[in-house]
């Protein structure tokens, strides 16, 4: 998606240990406008999917994935939690996830009153790199016996495993940006080319 | 806001502790068209603000604030973060707030690069309950020379002291829904008359 590419060239900064820091208008600070524009790209790749749920996981999923409900008729949005609540009561969906950013094990969970066999899923979060908190959720969502129909990612990490995992998976999973090479010495940012940005 | 206190009646649940459980709705499992109407009724108490920035704490104001920038001109929405990630460098404001929720205190901060004296804010969140999460917020407002022009809050409880310090502070604040009474023994649920109903 060439403006998402252009806004991380732009404003996007490389820092060691394959850090992309985009929390002027991804994380941190959260640009409403670009948001619209990614909830509607993610609308049109997924056009032909019948969802009625959309769920990501705390914390920097929610935003996105809030605003890209309005473009799948106002879906319920489903965050999986780290668990520290003691807000929970009633059956859960749980599992484990290594969070790569933070270098520690969550527990994540699920309300069970949220998730069912009668749910058709798309997954969105802001960021896809070893894969870890998809399949943490692909685990959770797996275990309701909700169906995942899609994933839909803002920016993958095209040099960590994660996307290829997924795929190796047969799940369709589309990243708006996949950033192929990062660079922290010369703060080079170079983009895997997008099909979607010539349809 | 009346759509907001049938809401409550009909999918809350009271828990020992005076917690109100409204998962199903607002904090786990997020209503886009309910968030839709909340974001259209600050707007409608807010209306002569001009403001330039929403501000929020992670996690459950997040998807909220988002959506009510819709109805402020999709203004950027800074979310205060909650201290573990490596993904921080530059400088920060930072503060300590106590969870009631959670039992525990946590260091939050906002980088600097998003908060200046020439923003003029609007906090959103979903619960005022003692008003430390508020406190902190202000707080770090503050230190930025920022201006807290307004604060939207989805549901106080009206028998804690947060929303009391606030308004005593001179800070304007609206609250969707006050809850005066929440009695986990009967399950009871009473809202505070609400002005704004009628108007």
């Amino acid at each position: 998606m060439k403006l998402l590419e252009d806004r991380i060239l732009a404003e996007g900064a490389v820092r060691p240990g394959n850090v992309l820091k985009v929390d002027c208008f991804l994380n941190h600070q959260m640009d409403i406008s670009l948001f619209m524009e990614l909830g509607r790209e993610f609308k049109r790749r997924f056009s032909d999917l019948d969802i009625n749920k959309i769920v990501t996981i705390e914390t920097s999923g929610i935003g996105i994935a809030c605003i890209a409900s309005l473009f799948f008729g106002n879906v319920p949005v489903v965050f999986a939690k780290k668990a520290q609540s003691i807000n929970v009561d009633g059956p859960i969906y749980t599992t484990k996830i290594e969070s790569y950013t933070h270098k520690r094990v969550y527990d994540v969970f699920v309300s069970q009153k949220f998730l069912g066999p009668d749910d058709r899923v798309l997954i969105i979060d802001d960021f896809l790199a070893n894969g870890k908190s998809l399949e943490g959720l692909l685990e959770i969502i797996g275990a309701s016996g909700a169906s995942v129909e899609g994933i839909g990612i803002v920016i993958e990490k095209g040099f960590q495993v994660g996307g290829e995992i997924i795929r190796n998976r047969g799940i369709r999973l589309e990243s708006l940006a996949i950033v192929d090479v990062l660079d922290a010495d010369t703060g080079r940012i170079a983009f895997r080319e997008d099909p979607w940005d010539v349809r």
